[in-house]
């Protein structure tokens, strides 16, 4: 990448991690200012970068939705050739997020506030579909997928309405979790 | 009741309805005019019944934790005397509630907005530890009982980031979920 190029990319990092800290903090009513002010841009370099306030927001939900989608890839072991090494991979990123603090909070508070702007909601639903595809093709029982990952999201916002985190379970839930990937075939009437 | 006792009752369950939705909208630096406000009583009169703002939202976060227990008590089948019963309503009562609406948008947004306030961390504690006994107590598998609950979170929250929630895909979570239930033993290894 060229130096400006570079600079443009760190510059738009910086802006869509300012922006997803500023509404965790403010709420999806956070102002263009405030952004800003957070990103340590000026207000006219953002209405040049990204059009408009809501415009930006949108983008964040986008990158929010992308830096997790590329951190599972990321974490999918190359060595596994197994069924299910994509979900594997759900479960690790999901739980590793848990062990650097509040992370699933501020992911669900981005989320929820997030939604209100417009676009949003297809944003998110274009995701859910990409992931659906997704463990479709890594071959599991689609109910067992189905388990495992909303016990994964479970796990993920529990520490949000439970006064924290016990990481004696989330430990335990991991694994359990983990291994549920490595059989196949349906969980009840067996 | 008494008819003073009544109307004591019924306006303290409309100023914490009123303060809970009044958290959702703007958060838990919300003011206590407005949380007086939208209860429509004076601001001397919440500071009379509740002391301060602060004991006000811990008595919401409370009264949160109560509803949801006790909603899930009267949801449990009298007659169903099997292992498991517990985690049945458990399942019931969450599912239901997203039938409503926007039900587990809003407990989320709470509990994450609440947690500021000083008491409520160790409210939601004391709250989950009462659940991990009631669950104990309940005679499952405690890793099924932990997956099946983790599982009915994670779908409650999940409507949150994937643009609304998917009304097939829940249904076949919940069938699921009781049906893991109806069973015992360890889920993996078998």
């Amino acid at each position: 990448m060229a130096g400006k190029e570079r600079d443009t990319a760190r510059t738009r990092r910086a802006v869509l991690d300012a922006a997803a800290a500023a509404v965790v903090a403010h709420g999806a009513g956070v102002s263009l200012d405030a952004i800003a002010r957070a990103a340590d841009v000026s207000k006219g370099g953002l209405l040049h970068h990204f059009g408009s306030r809501d415009a930006l927001l949108l983008e964040v939900a986008e990158d929010q939705a992308e830096l997790f989608r590329d951190a599972v890839a990321a974490a999918v072991d190359p060595a596994d050739h197994a069924k299910g090494r994509l979900v594997r991979a759900y479960v690790s990123v999901t739980f590793a997020a848990l062990d650097d603090g509040p992370a699933a909070h501020d992911y669900v508070v981005l989320a929820a506030a997030l939604s209100a702007v417009p676009g949003v909601v297809e944003v998110m639903r274009l995701d859910k579909q990409r992931w659906d595809e997704a463990f479709a093709a890594d071959g599991l029982d689609p109910d067992r997928v189905l388990l495992v990952v909303r016990a994964a999201d479970g796990a993920a916002v529990a520490g949000l309405y439970e006064g924290g985190y016990d990481v004696e379970q989330l430990r335990r839930t991991r694994e359990l979790l983990l291994a549920l990937t490595r059989e196949d075939g349906p969980l009840v009437g067996s």
